[in-house]
């Protein structure tokens, strides 16, 4: 028959990072691209454990259809978290388990954004929120991504040339892909901005728990918690596979985007939910994340040695104190894709930061992942990326 | 902060029958409302030893990201049942894994429809169905649904009108809420519309496996694989709590919906993927749903019984062969919300057939579900459905 697709789908295209990380697969290759967690520090037998407890003790019941919501002593249990971690007070009944974070924003994107409205992004910003957040057609509005969080000056001039947008997406803790995360004053004075300018924040936080280095910094949530919708994710904390996330969401939008689960999913795989509340349970989640975070701490120590040691003095790149990321800046003369193909010549393979910004400017810039890959192995990579690197300049 | 939405979900409320079903689930009233599987019937043993099966063989690599697209395996499995049980090719490249049937309609609504859009459905059509395909906001033209199949002067009428539908959705067997199947020559007449019209129909098919009486019916798909999508589920065969179901799609198609699921939820629960996988290849799928259907057979039997000998003459209900759902039409003067009310009362629920309806004008039918309810229970709920209904009248 004769091809159709909405308007929203006629030009959408494969994302670019899926093609390149089939060719990442290759066992020669040297792998800096994916951003899987590292397999080694699942927790599978605590999993098959809390398996066969749920399913023996509760037999038919953990199978069956469940609430849009979620399981309930789930949703108690992140709620307490909030409250023992970060002193915040979540109420359990605003709290929306989600099929991993990446639903919460094709979730918010149905209920909160219209065609062609601004909406304000990092730049450069996670490339699963420009996916998800694409399908409503709004207008990115790239705000950049420095150091010490999100330029305030440009936020503010954006605020005040008379935007449309009522939604800024941020991911404040150990950003993907630049590794960045705001610091304290950054987010007190983004969160001021949010209730001044009425502006509702998608607070996006796969990795505050792998905090590796330095102080923890309160969510932007707890300064602003009316202008927050904050989401969490289980996959880099325990596992990826059962697709498992949440959204905190504020009194006002609770009902709707319920609603819009609903008529998503109906709900989050039910079984799932319930095995990993016995293993949050029946186990430390601190314990286990102490162990993520030695060896993340431990391998993004040796990427940076590695790079200082191979790359040439006009490469930058960030020092994160958590997560899984950091990002390279390369001489402006350096096209990142072109490196790409270099580099898969060298046997290293990275992603390069094109996909991550929402105008097609910038070309120098690219993310390397350390969470799968051990010690020997970065600078064996590293080294592989430098000499790559070399025969560009 | 000053709440916003987007325009489609400005007016979108909670569902009714979200609502009704808080109050069936009261212990002294017996309830036809639910739409779930008996658990009764659920592998729970079958399912944890896959469990442990899965994890100690496969270790973390079964709780990592997965594809998109879902597990292989899995895939090649359904395409196989395809061919045994309907002698149909399906690639297995052309399988998508879905979180439930009803991310699949999620899915399709994104790729394929656009606002104002004219979309075929019919009447009474699935409430999950018209859920999910309004945040899409395509205008529904409704196509009664008789005891053969769609009433085809109709479609043909519409199709002649100059309507602008490119899309049809429809559950040919045992239809919920209807308990309906298309016969084999509404099928065949419909999909030669499809062709000659150039429309996509959605095959959703949960209930297929479940026939426990008559001669079981090609797909539509099968009659016209490129103008459909078929869809079909775990739910109502294995478990629900998985949130596994799966659309075959048309080559030209394939890409896109797989775009749309990765930028909806990367990809669906991979553990559960892997058991249920296990679970169908260390047993026999068919030997389970003879059981289901056993029991399934022998309650619907039990409800047409209580029904012929306790309701009223001017009561017409259907004759489902298969399925969950019976469908009951009560005289005109009758409006089966207000016999809701007076049923609550007799301690007896059912779904009023309103939620069912794109336009609001028929009010005396309801949906009544036997999946869940023993032969004993269903001759006493039976009667008092009677009372309140003699009350009505």
């Amino acid at each position: 028959m004769q091809p159709f697709f909405s308007q929203r789908f006629e030009k959408v295209e494969p994302s670019f990072i899926r093609e390149i990380l089939k060719v990442t697969t290759r066992p020669d290759i040297i792998s800096f691209a994916g951003g899987l967690p590292n397999p080694n520090l699942f927790p599978v037998k605590a999993i098959e454990q809390a398996c066969q407890q749920v399913l023996s003790e509760q037999g038919a019941a953990t199978l069956q259809y469940a609430t849009t919501e979620g399981y309930a002593p789930l949703r108690q249990y992140i709620a307490e978290r909030y409250q023992t971690r970060w002193g915040m007070q979540v109420n359990p009944d605003h709290i929306l388990i989600t099929s991993g974070s990446q639903q919460a924003l094709d979730l918010l994107g149905k209920v909160l954004i219209d065609e062609g409205q601004d909406l304000i992004i990092e730049e450069p910003g996670y490339l699963g929120a420009i996916q998800a957040f694409s399908v409503y057609q709004p207008k990115f509005r790239p705000i950049t991504l420095g150091e010490e969080g999100l330029d305030l000056a440009a936020l503010d001039a954006l605020l005040e040339s008379g935007t449309t947008a009522r939604l800024l997406y941020g991911v404040p803790n150990f950003q993907n892909p630049s590794g960045v995360s705001y610091s304290r004053a950054n987010r007190a004075a983004l969160a001021e901005r949010l209730i001044r300018h009425n502006l509702l924040m998608v607070e996006d936080d796969p990795y505050g728990e792998l905090r590796f280095e330095g102080e923890s910094i309160d969510p932007v949530a707890k300064l602003a918690p009316e202008n927050t919708v904050l989401l969490g994710s289980f996959s880099k904390t325990v596992v990826p596979g059962f697709r498992l996330g949440w959204m905190v969401v504020p009194a006002w939008l609770h009902k709707k985007v319920t609603i819009a689960k609903q008529a998503t999913d109906l709900h989050s795989n039910a079984f799932s939910q319930q095995v990993l509340h016995r293993f949050l349970t029946t186990h430390s989640l601190d314990a286990h994340l102490e162990k993520i975070k030695e060896v993340y701490g431990r391998q993004r120590a040796a990427m940076e040695v590695a790079l200082a040691r191979h790359c040439p003095p006009s490469v930058r790149w960030t020092r994160p104190e958590g997560g899984m990321f950091l990002w390279l800046t390369l001489p402006e003369s350096v096209c990142a894709m072109e490196l790409f193909q270099v580099a898969i010549e060298e046997k290293v393979a990275f992603v390069p930061g094109a996909p991550f910004y929402v105008r097609p400017d910038i070309k120098n810039t690219l993310r390397l992942s350390f969470s799968c890959v051990d010690e020997a192995t970065i600078e064996e990579g590293v080294q592989r990326l430098a000499r790559a690197l070399r025969k560009m300049l």
